[in-house]
């Protein structure tokens, strides 16, 4: 429980501007939706779709901006980013129950490695050879770190982690469950027809502030580093080639494959099932909208897309066929086009 | 081993309708694919494509419709339904063996945690705190059950699944090896271009005989709980973000991505490696044929489809160019049809 | 460290013919990118774009074709394939330890497994019944093995992947971390509305030399096996259907998607993100780029594509519409062309 006085203070406290319209010692317990909202509950309002709505509203208080404070009875925080500091408040109210310091004694680890008293090791980890764990870091259960990994303080990795030798990771970094950090890259060479494997002796590096959805995959380069920038964040089930370079808080939606060598750009936004080809620049500020196929650099800021309209599929059958027709059809139009005008001239000399 | 008069008499159990044509004592051993079936082997005809090749099958008894059972001197038995029929019988020739009821010790379990008796915990798993596990319940080795999971009973976990934090399974669920269920979802706020965590307090429900493919991931809610309802089966690989509802028998394929608070109805059919959008409703009884992009709601029942065909890449480079000219295409397909439109009038005129 | 002398004879060895340029003794330590190379490094140039830079580069050693050593002044090694003797070359400077042989003590094996005395069995490893792991394996940290897994010799599995009963798995082959072998089909028999679990009693068997990347999922055959031939490699988050047939030597990019009872050719090269529908075949030789759609069987070696083009969202929004109105514009198309052929048909009547 938190009154909306303290809420207020520690917003403050976070360097957020915010006023209060209310009651100051009402109490909060929970976070809920705009309209799921009751007592005890603090909600917000992001989405001025919504504002309409703010009348029904019955929690105990709402965060919202300035301009949708107006006529709002409720008790009521103002504040220039609702979801940032609804963010903060449900923080505050759901502490997860951080793991207590200690190495679980069902956990492996070897003698050579280095864990700072205030981490938690879970129950069966393996923890091989130099590797080097940080102050408050939470290694959940089952999470596997290879030999030579170092990881910086605070970081949190869920449970079934693997991360490969060698890795290096910074601090406040999250890894969900099932992420696998620094598997060898997709590195071949064919020999008449025969692959041979290419040693990938690079590493991979996670800057400060990274979250990695459960899943996802980041492979090691082939002979320099793959590098996640500093506030990075993947959703589940992205695939991250060798020697790929992520800019600094780009954000990357669920189930994007991002090919190797690839440069990618700081404050991007890359939408859910993007492939993207290897061996691209794409410049910093870049939006990527769902399921597009990157296949070029992309060197200017902007929104891109790419992809196809569904339809019924009897409708989609149709113009399915007439795709493979597109080149044809713009050389007919071009001959129309001419043989139109070819007329009109006649029609004149006429 | 079982005679053809006990299934025949197992199917009846079921409320399968089924008639035995031929020798009720003849031995069944295995299951077996049409034109591999031989003595000992069970077989059956579904697809009509395949009903010629019904005198070549050396099967000692095959399970057909009513309509393939005219000419066929094999040993048969007819249902309406064959695939479902040889389901059954597949179950019951090839028995899994049931793991052992009990707790193995190499197992963690803490002292909160309620498993019923007849539970089997397989090796190396980790059962957090206040964790109930209900009769008849299977969870295989590696497996990680978070802070207050429920799970109702029968069912089974293979092998290296995490369930996360109070996350809440139905009865006969079955999780395939390296399942995620209740990692935490994409939630980010935008504070001047760097990303803020959301806290993701909800939590992930799954029903009775929900089926979860290998490595698939689901969510947990943002707020309010992800859905999955019963009989959902999903396939290897999919991802399920946070608030997503699946309504009853709803199917889909691999590698298919559902994005944030998105909902599905019932007894949907969707392809693999389809991208949905967030915040869409999808109807119930709608097909979606595999690599379709949903990019809008669904209000009508009926089969969608998007994508592009495959062609030589030298053709396809030809028309892949053409699509960036759509538009324009139209535009002059119009001024075509109107100055042809304007010489006819004229010609009329004269 | 490595002399060049030693280089050669390896190389050599390797059946590989090799002439060395410059001095023999030189002391080769690490292996580095063209550009980054300095001294004590070797280094490669497989793509003549980069011959221009040759006289920039400050390796040591340069491993090239006979074309590009004509005026290259540095130590160089000229074969036929630089990049594949490179691979050697980078395998023998960077030995990655093998696990000691032998079994961790915290690892849980059944007693009718059968282990070799050489193959190591890391921490925390469960090997059930019946299993057999061959000469010189290497089983690392968190892997699961199911129930009568054949293994053969050297083969490793990196670590938490799981290999679930029955798998049948060749020499040399490398599992990555979160791979999962031989899980469930999606099999389901539609019984009124409802899904009936149709029970996967094939096999899944991968040959010698095959690789697969990290938390790829090969599905168990229905009734018969899955088959991944000889020499195959996969990269990460490919998902395998049942039955599925991959020929001997061809590769597969991150995140395809192949569904079950698909065969492919021997000697494919398949790119990223493909989707693969199932029950088609695809002949030997061919090559599909990234994210196209496959949806039919493929009888000639060659390139195929599919897909769209990237484009600002704006332009794409206007063509976006057009797809859906591809038919229509051919129709369109014709009207036109027969109007103006019967105009100047009438033309010439006059």
């Amino acid at each position: 429980m938190l009154s909306l006085k303290v809420i207020l203070d520690r917003l403050k406290g976070q360097g957020i501007s915010a006023r209060l319209v209310g009651d100051e010692n009402c109490a909060i317990v929970r976070v809920a939706g705009l309209l799921q909202a009751g007592q005890g509950d603090i909600t917000f309002l992001n989405n001025p779709r919504f504002k309409s709505l703010l009348n029904d509203v019955e929690a105990s208080a709402i965060i919202v901006k300035a301009t949708d404070s107006d006529q709002l009875s409720t008790n009521h925080i103002i504040v220039e980013n609702p979801h940032v500091a609804y963010a903060h408040v449900a923080g505050w109210l759901y502490t997860t129950n951080d793991a207590e310091a200690g190495i679980h004694s069902s956990a492996v680890i070897a003698a050579s490695s280095h864990i700072h008293t205030t981490a938690s090791i879970g129950p069966l980890c393996v923890i091989e050879a130099d590797v080097v764990i940080g102050a408050g870091c939470q290694i959940g259960p089952g999470c596997i770190i290879g030999q030579g990994v170092e990881i910086a303080e605070n970081s949190r990795l869920l449970a079934n982690v693997t991360v490969c030798h060698g890795a290096n990771i910074g601090c406040r970094v999250i890894l969900h469950p099932g992420v696998v950090i620094g598997a060898d890259g997709f590195g071949l060479a064919n020999n008449d027809g025969r692959w041979v494997k290419v040693p990938q002796i690079g590493g991979v590096v996670l800057s400060d502030d990274v979250e990695v959805g459960a899943n996802t995959t980041i492979d090691r380069g082939a002979i320099e580093d793959t590098k996640i920038g500093r506030g990075v964040k993947l959703d589940n089930q992205i695939q991250i080639g060798h020697n790929v370079h992520i800019g600094e808080h780009t954000a990357i939606a669920a189930c994007t494959a991002v090919a190797g060598s690839t440069h990618i750009g700081q404050h991007c936004a890359i939408g859910g099932c993007v492939g993207i080809v290897g061996h691209l620049e794409i410049t910093d500020n870049v939006t990527i909208t769902g399921m597009s196929h990157v296949s070029q650099s992309i060197t200017e800021t902007g929104v891109y897309s790419s992809g196809t309209p569904l339809e019924t599929s009897s409708q989609w059958h149709r113009n399915f066929v007439r795709m493979k027709q597109l080149d044809d059809m713009v050389r007919r139009l071009k001959k129309l086009e001419n043989q139109l005008h070819a007329n009109e001239n006649q029609d004149e000399i006429k």
